[in-house]
């Protein structure tokens, strides 16, 4: 089933998208006599009860029992999860690490291989396809990130891996948007990722339940793993490749660790990490490397205003964004200098 | 003003602290025929025009026209925003980055002068004061950190720190339980800390407005400090002494930067960052040090089950809370070896 949250008249509805045609969750349900929540957060709140009543509903719907005149194409997707409980981004594909610090020319660290680290990201700058509206300071190296995410389904804490893919409630398509001037600043303070990637993800295009995910099914003692290619292309070239089954960490494990002594909440949004070869930082870096070997110049390319990325994975749709520079664009970067005066 | 959240028949209300009595906004609202809300989250939600009603019952009650029979110890106080929209933390006093360092044997971070970062942590992990539930590996070298938090009580986006402060609808102490192994391993990855601080934040015990702190107040260019003393209390044993006006950062500037192309709404909580002296890391370090310097033995000390922190600071009260293990306490530490053979 594909969960979609869609602008109409102004509101925000949900809906499953089956054919081409969006049918209202609500309304659907409504013809049932099944009670259905008209929000993505409502839906998951509802937890395992409202997923099998909307799982009830799509049945309608294949058999051709509840009609729809609502085309996709006619319609303003907003996230699936237009407003995650929290985000929290994971660092589980070993290519990306391994081949963006071998082109710096620094060793793996081996902690990778010893625990699933994560860290927490802005969940209230979420974005569908569309539109993403940035200021100058983020077109300083501008870059998308290929991901995959779930969405959290059932409140929990102490998850274990064996027990947590029941948690999961679907899967995404993330775009994790970095500005790698401001991301590689602050960096240097040891205190992660923020400010270079809270302006914006994008989710989507839809949510994928579960199951229709079956057939691309790997299952490992640490959790689920999915055969399912993950593509990039900017501005219509393929610039990436890679599957989601190369998941070093699954994302059972990354519930596991997220949910030690804390509890998670549905609507909360796990996203992770990216792919290899799904950003320009690391290819830049295996291009400049290409480069250098054969004694040519190479230039590091990065996203510019009113580019398009769209990112594909197997099964979860396509999920498309124009990059687009805020009328009212300003710098905190050429700031730096007057608020350096600020020390006392 | 000194607004409150605390639990009544198992409902969760929003008072006015005077003289140690609480007085239900809502219902003190009511007695004056105006429209207030029961909850933190609306009270923020209703920006300025909402805080002004506030103010307005206050008076009245500060007169003697309104009567509460609620005295403040019979009732459990909860965090005086319960459910934060967002959760940022800055890193704003200099003392204690360079004094870390310094005992770590390395140079300060220029950069740190050159902008105000801050990272995400858990919002879902709130508390107030009294039992912070930790499981084992949170004991692992538990710490405790002394800061003061702000709550921002207007919507906005790129905000100049010039006119940032009139975002902030008060002040409470902050304590961002710290769990030192976890962090220590995860920060070799480069994200950040997460997993090590996002079991436990306390907020409290109450929410400040902004007028109480007009007689410690002192302008800058870059937004308003104060001059208010922070001490924290471990099992009574006094071990931090700070001063909220040695922020290097202005809560104004953070503000700048976090809204910077993000919008941050009523709710957004953001920390100061630990206080020089403000926890066992830099402490232990110190003291290390100096213990060397005499050839002395030194052991460092970190938070035990059972232990109790006080938090004090000058107009914003006294935030305590007691360290208990859960009783199904767990590790995934020790789960590392299994999941380590997880590559493939």
């Amino acid at each position: 089933m594909k969960l979609v949250t869609y602008k109409k008249n102004n509101e925000q509805r949900l809906g499953i998208l089956y054919n081409d045609f969006i049918f209202d969750l609500q309304n659907s349900g409504r013809k049932l006599k099944l009670k259905l929540p008209s929000t993505m957060k409502e839906f998951l709140e509802g937890e395992n009860a409202t997923m099998r009543l909307a799982k009830k509903v799509f049945t309608e719907i294949k058999k051709g029992n509840i009609k729809s005149e609502l085309k996709l194409k006619s319609v303003k997707l907003l996230s699936p999860v237009p407003n995650p409980t929290s985000m929290r981004d994971g660092y589980a594909f070993r290519q990306h690490v391994e081949t963006a610090r071998r082109n710096r020319g620094v060793p793996m660290i081996p902690e990778f291989d010893q625990y699933p680290v994560f860290y927490f990201t802005n969940h209230n700058a979420v974005f569908g396809e569309g539109i993403i509206e940035v200021e100058d300071d983020h077109l300083q190296q501008l870059d998308f990130e290929l991901e995959c995410a779930i969405v959290i389904g059932r409140k929990g804490k102490n998850i274990p891996a064996e027990k947590a893919d029941s948690y999961i409630a679907g899967y995404m398509i993330m775009n994790d948007w970095s500005a790698r001037v401001l991301q590689m600043e602050e960096m240097k303070l040891n205190l992660g990722p923020a400010k270079g990637k809270d302006f914006a993800t994008s989710l989507g295009p839809w949510l994928v339940t579960v199951d229709e995910l079956e057939p691309y099914k790997i299952s490992t003692p640490y959790g689920n793993k999915y055969d399912v290619k993950m593509i990039a292309r900017h501005n219509g070239k393929q610039i990436s490749d890679g599957n989601l089954k190369d998941m070093n960490w699954t994302f059972a494990e990354l519930i596991e660790r997220a949910s030690y002594g804390v509890t998670l909440y549905p609507g909360d949004v796990i996203g992770s990490g990216t792919v290899g070869t799904g950003c320009y930082l690391e290819l830049n870096g295996t291009w400049a490397l290409e480069a250098k070997s054969k004694g040519e110049e190479f230039k590091p390319i990065w996203l510019q205003d009113g580019d398009e990325m769209e990112l594909e994975i197997t099964g979860l749709g396509v999920l498309r964004n124009k990059i687009k520079k805020s009328k009212v664009s300003r710098s905190i970067l050429a700031k730096k200098k007057l608020v350096n005066s600020n020390t006392d």
